[in-house]
């Protein structure tokens, strides 16, 4: 919707824009369904940014719902279309195609013939997952992933009185934004919100009676029993359509993109969780399918097919979660990630408070990672119990937008408050432990010509 | 303290560390000042970041208190000393110097020949003036000046069931922090607090009774009156004793200083509200008398006397400041500033919610200014109900201090979760809106190789 508004608002009358969509739904707001499940947004059409009317009758763009795109000619400029509510099919001739086709849960089908096994990626997967979830013969309920979306869905449904078990395959939860040396409070706070961990296990399947699933087995054949299951085990690109018009992927196995989100086929575009972007940090390639980025994309795309000329240049891969009570973020690589990427990362980790001693505030615990031979900055990760650990994590990302250093950390003027935070701030604190780390010899800073 | 810590640490027993202070305290918040005041914190002892003994026991430096230094020979390597105690006198013989010497009260003396009006500089002042406004025959008090300490003292007083009436020359509060068109929000809130506003108008002396002050006069003729009246209007660097021993101070009337905090003079060094140093918006020569910054410089200071390579390149004048429940923040330049700079300045001001519209969260008012020529980032301005205003603000300062454009501001990989942003960030909107005000043609974004 970002690119088609994008292109219309640019185009006016001039171009007819065509949205062609499988659901129910445009313009919502995913990353609001475990707020939805949990009862803290009341209302489905919540979720919505704008209703459908918002984009036909005042933005004049036309919106085909419920309407699968079933082939894609790009040679010809055309797509074929079947509604979902008539079966009624057709080809629509298009000057230019916006992929934004997203991205889908990576679930075993098997395991959905179950009928209280559900995922979690629609606004109709939330609104069945709650009223699954308040149903009172349910107690139990197994979460299989401890991701992003695997966290908030237990926090909400042990909110709801329910008695929740997370099954994580890896060791630690949101392990794709902390280190092992930062899971220590995301865990208390998620056991003491009555939620059990399994970690370092991976489901092997589920066993059932009938049509309902009663447990899920692990790979040491223990068993873990539950009344509903919710599958948060991942997500991969929507890409076969593209894939099978000849459109390149990229080596992540989503769309490939250049900065100005065309594909490898000449006036074809694509936006969202399909396209696969830049990680600035690494240089390498990345599928980095969140909302910011992809309302960025769609408005770069609509930009450029409107006759601009707009970039999204990539992702230094910033993200956030609520995780029972704490605010978790991160940013660039983690340390042994840097490892991984070929650098020869140090990392400073401190606990703190977020605000000056007198003023109260919360508990911190910060990290920050940079490159030991360049002092390059390369990520951060951030836990707290309030926002300012999310919003330290993005002064980093900005940094790491900037290709900076450790120098530039300390240098760089945060402002103070004693409302707010401490004087030395828990990223100039950072910046000077990685001094330390750096050794008698740190990079030298920039010279700004002082 | 910052410098002497620093020093002392990488030294060790090779150096003695002595500090002379005038005053009976060192290492104190005096930005929590107002809070002490107002009750908010409620021990002088709260405001002490460390006791004198941290200093003296744990790190090994000798704190001279109540000890005034009345001379310097820098071609000797020494200075004269008096302790205001014990009258004793004495010569010290040092390698290397540190001024820090801070800033004073810019106050006409004869203001304060009257036992109701005080200044707010220092623990001691403060002290005082809870003292005075607790007392129930105190109900009117007069803040002269509606800068940062002037609106806090305000803020707190009035908490305490106060009448208070602010005069303030320039024609809306916190002006330097903030363009005409932010005013708005804070007056509103203000004025909800009770506290009573007299802009535009200078107080051209105070009328007394006795050793009591009875009324402000304007320069209109008006009159204020008051029980008890503050005097927040301004301060200066106390750099005489370094221009009376030849060291050169700059054009701002602060100490000189490279970005090694250098002074003209060898093994001579300045830090904190004494020193001048670089604004990297304009290029220029900034006294930025604010914490962070005096801290930074010390450490910066303390890192290079004991032989390490340390710089401290300037600043971006960041600043923040709570006001009647607001959040307020800023940092490079405003409008008209930069105009008067030579820039060329556009600006985008939005009202937006600080979190996802299905999550609650509070309004912010966030103006962001560019230069129409270069597209470059120049300032921003923000007024938030909660902090995020203020961590959006530290966000552009941090792009500022890498000398980013329009297209960072929108590229920039600011992090998403709905407990916290919307998904278009108040930020993101901002970079759109300015491309509009920079026309058909925005500067190109850098090329990064996409």
């Amino acid at each position: 919707m970002a690119a088609a508004s994008r292109a219309k608002r640019m185009l006016g009358d001039r171009a007819e824009v065509v949205v062609f969509e499988k659901g129910s739904w445009v313009s919502f707001a995913l990353c609001g369904t475990p707020y939805y499940i949990g009862c803290r947004v009341r209302r489905l059409d919540d979720l919505l940014y704008y209703p459908p009317e918002e984009f036909t009758r005042r933005r004049g763009i036309r919106v085909m719902l419920r309407t699968l795109v079933t082939e894609l000619e790009p040679g010809e400029g055309r797509l074929r279309y079947r509604s979902l509510s008539t079966g009624e099919e057709g080809w629509y001739e298009y000057d230019y195609l916006v992929l934004a086709t997203g991205a889908r849960p990576r679930v075993l089908g098997e395991w959905l013939r179950y009928r209280n096994v559900y995922t979690l990626h629609s606004l109709g997967d939330a609104d069945r997952v709650r009223a699954a979830a308040v149903r009172d013969d349910v107690r139990r309920i197994v979460v299989i992933g401890g991701g992003y979306t695997g966290v908030e869905a237990a926090e909400n449904l042990a909110g709801l009185g329910r008695r929740v078990t997370i099954i994580h395959r890896r060791g630690w939860l949101l392990n794709r934004m902390l280190d092992e040396d930062m899971k220590g409070l995301v865990e208390e706070r998620a056991r003491a919100a009555g939620v059990e961990l399994v970690l370092g296990r991976r489901v092997e399947g589920l066993e059932g009676s009938g049509d309902l699933a009663v447990s899920a087995v692990l790979d040491n054949g223990e068993r873990v029993g539950g009344d509903l299951f919710i599958v948060a085990g991942g997500i991969e690109p929507a890409a076969d359509i593209a894939e099978k018009a000849g459109i390149r992927l990229g080596e992540t196995g989503a769309v490939w993109t250049d900065e100005r989100m065309r594909t490898s086929v000449d006036n074809v575009y694509a936006v969202g969780d399909v396209a696969e972007t830049r990680d600035l940090v690494t240089g390498g390639r990345v599928w980095w399918p969140f909302a910011p980025a992809a309302n960025k994309m769609g408005y770069v795309a609509g930009t450029n097919i409107a006759g601009g000329d707009a970039r999204f240049p990539g992702v230094v891969r910033t993200s956030a979660v609520g995780a029972f009570g704490f605010y978790v973020a991160a940013t660039g690589l983690g340390e042994e990630e840097a490892r991984r990427h070929g650098f020869n990362p140090v990392a400073a980790r401190l606990k703190a408070r977020t605000r000056a001693h007198y003023m109260g505030g919360e508990e911190i615990v910060l990290k920050v990672v940079a490159d030991a031979d360049t002092g390059r900055l390369l990520g951060a990760q951030a836990v707290s119990g309030d926002p300012s650990g999310f919003w330290r994590v993005n002064v980093v990302a900005s940094l790491l937008y900037k290709g900076a250093t450790v120098w530039d950390l300390f240098g760089v003027d945060v402002g103070y408050w004693p409302g707010l935070n401490p004087v030395w701030d828990p990223l100039t604190v950072a910046a000077r432990l990685l001094f330390r780390q750096l050794g008698a010899a740190p990079p030298k800073p920039e010279d700004k010509g002082g």
